[in-house]
């Protein structure tokens, strides 16, 4: 169901040819109301696709009636031709369902660098919009797939209100650069600043804590739109906490879907002075190749830990931290602990905790191993 | 010759029984004098290994008489042990050589976590005493080795004066945390202060714009021993000018022996608004796995080379910017320019020019591509 889960939208996803293997590649998602309050939030890389580039400007309105997505091209560095192709993207699917081209949002995810055929993708849009079904969310979320090898949906209900969402891509890990894209729909009735507020708390919370490989694409959008069907106005903390549950949802989805991924880690970092300095810990053992590579060999090397540790500008003392692979204490005051002989990786999941011993906040970032398969993904695909 | 290049230096490499294949893992490098003007630079890492915790203490004499190096274990995440032996090792030296323990530098590689037996170690020092020669520089710079496949030296005269110089490892790059060891003598007359210039000026121009795989040791030592044997005091300018181009033979050796790696890529920002944009810039797409995947494949994928740059918070104009593969300018004002179906990636050496257009400055890193033959080796030895 996802993204038609909640009352008020209809979607479709379609075959428009853009992919050469003949997938379905154009989804569209719309918003029937009564309501059109919309937020969403963008890659922070500063160069970025075309479709980020509309859809940045048209959000600000704090209004969308509709998403047009497209997978099989990323439309990212193609120049004017490839904005004019944004833009006659938006201005059709608003001609067909009769709202402004501003209360379009377009998202596009594939090759970089490349030009889709306009014609295909108007087509394609056409198609979509003569699909558009209050049971299509399922079709939309196979839409926007890439090397995506299952489709990510997810659905909360709370208090007489739905969530739900579809997500594509795995945090900046993939051919051509990844690019999640993530549609998230509620029935409740709330304004845009509610929106923003409330997606911008959960994704800082969720999929800003994916890194899988850690390379920033240039297409990442995340859009949430509220309809009002439910006729529901709920308390703006406890819509803030859902929609973080099902941001989190889908971006272990993604984790656990990542190109050439043998193993999830989650890195949690325990006791630092500030939140902002267990991320910057756990964001620099996330982007450790040898780390990661030693993760992929079931190697249970607690010094690439430390040694990444110390890179960061984080508050602890370099002899006194204290690191834990599954659990096991391996690694005390900085020196060797419990025999690490015993830790299991041969299953996918891996925790991994850091204890810096210099306050009391606490942070976890996901990622994945770096394995062959990962550099055998990411080289031998054709541009 | 390499270290014993220069007047005034003696050298050894022997077989302590620290490497379990038997090949030699201690050697010793002694200045004879008459001067011992000596200075280091170490590895900016917070969480450092025991020998550098030593060596930065000692160096701050300005003096060196020796450095002691041994392979087969890197001495870091040991705890008060692992300190304990390198106290030992310069003590043992130092009553050997007949100088002070804090006239002995020590630098250690090898795999972290692990304490040696100190035993083997110290026994290594009295036969790397026992075997010092004015020829032995190539046996010190074998005994060094670690998973590098060719020894690595570099030998540079001017005017009545020589430098030498070893160096081990592939700058973060390796099992283990790879760990950069480099030592030069000269018999050139310079005062600790005259070296300490030159040597951080030569290494911020070659080693530190080295970026194998963006993973910083706890180890990395560069140390320059000066004899005043030549009896000669260079002009600093020229002294240093020769010491940078030292470096940077050495750096590129390294580069070229990097595990794993099929290609050395030489990223080169112009037009940058100041040198640290620049660099930035550089270091930021030595970092993208994705652009060494695409390296490694073979494949022209200049749209990752640009979102990479499009992370950095140098000064350019995101939609201008010119990138060009092996001279090949294939994205002109970011989008596509000449075809990149005729650029050969078949050969090692690969060119990255990346053109910011917003002031006069430039500057190069140097990387490698990610290959599945690095995961391999980084994944399957046993800690």
């Amino acid at each position: 169901m996802s993204v038609t889960a909640a009352l008020g939208f209809r979607a479709s996803g379609v075959a428009a040819g853009l992919k050469s293997t003949g997938a379905p590649d154009v989804a569209l998602v719309v918003n029937d109301g009564p309501v059109s309050s919309a937020a969403a939030v963008f890659t922070s890389n500063r160069c970025k696709a075309n479709p980020v580039l509309w859809s940045e400007k048209a959000i600000t309105t704090g209004s969308a009636r509709a998403v047009v997505l497209n997978s099989g091209g990323a439309n990212c560095y193609t120049g004017a031709a490839g904005f004019q192709i944004v833009h006659e993207t938006a201005e059709l699917a608003g001609e067909l369902l009769g709202v402004g081209p501003i209360d379009v949002q377009v998202c596009s995810t594939g090759l970089i660098g490349l030009l889709n055929d306009k014609d295909d993708l108007l087509g394609g849009v056409r198609e979509a919009a003569s699909a558009l079904s209050a049971d299509g969310g399922a079709a939309a979320s196979t839409a926007i797939m890439t090397t995506d090898t299952v489709s990510k949906q997810a659905v909360r209900t709370f208090e007489g209100v739905t969530i739900g969402g579809m997500a594509k891509g795995a945090g900046m890990l993939a051919p051509a650069l990844a690019t999640m894209l993530v549609v998230i729909t509620t029935d409740a009735d709330l304004s845009a600043a509610d929106l923003d507020a409330a997606l911008r708390t959960a994704t800082a919370r969720s999929f800003d804590r994916l890194d899988s490989d850690g390379c920033q694409s240039t297409n990442d959008t995340v859009l949430l739109m509220a309809s009002g069907s439910a006729e529901v106005t709920p308390d703006l903390a406890e819509f803030t906490a859902q929609l973080t549950e099902l941001c989190r949802d889908l971006a272990l989805q993604l984790l656990a879907d990542a190109e050439g991924a043998d193993h999830e880690i989650a890195i949690e970092t325990v006791n630092a002075a500030t939140e902002e300095d267990a991320l910057a810990v756990g964001r620099s053992v996330a982007r450790s190749n040898l780390f990661k590579c030693a993760i992929f060999g079931k190697d249970p090397n607690w010094g690439r830990i430390l040694a990444s540790v110390g890179t960061t500008d984080a508050a602890f003392d370099p002899a006194d931290l204290d690191v834990a692979l599954n659990g096991v204490w391996v690694c005390r005051n900085s020196g060797p602990a419990e025999d690490p002989a015993g830790i299991d990786l041969e299953q996918r999941a891996v925790s991994v905790t850091i204890d810096l011993k210099a306050g009391k906040e606490a942070a976890t970032i996901w990622t994945n191993d770096l394995t062959q398969a990962y550099v055998h993904e990411n080289s031998a695909y054709s541009s």
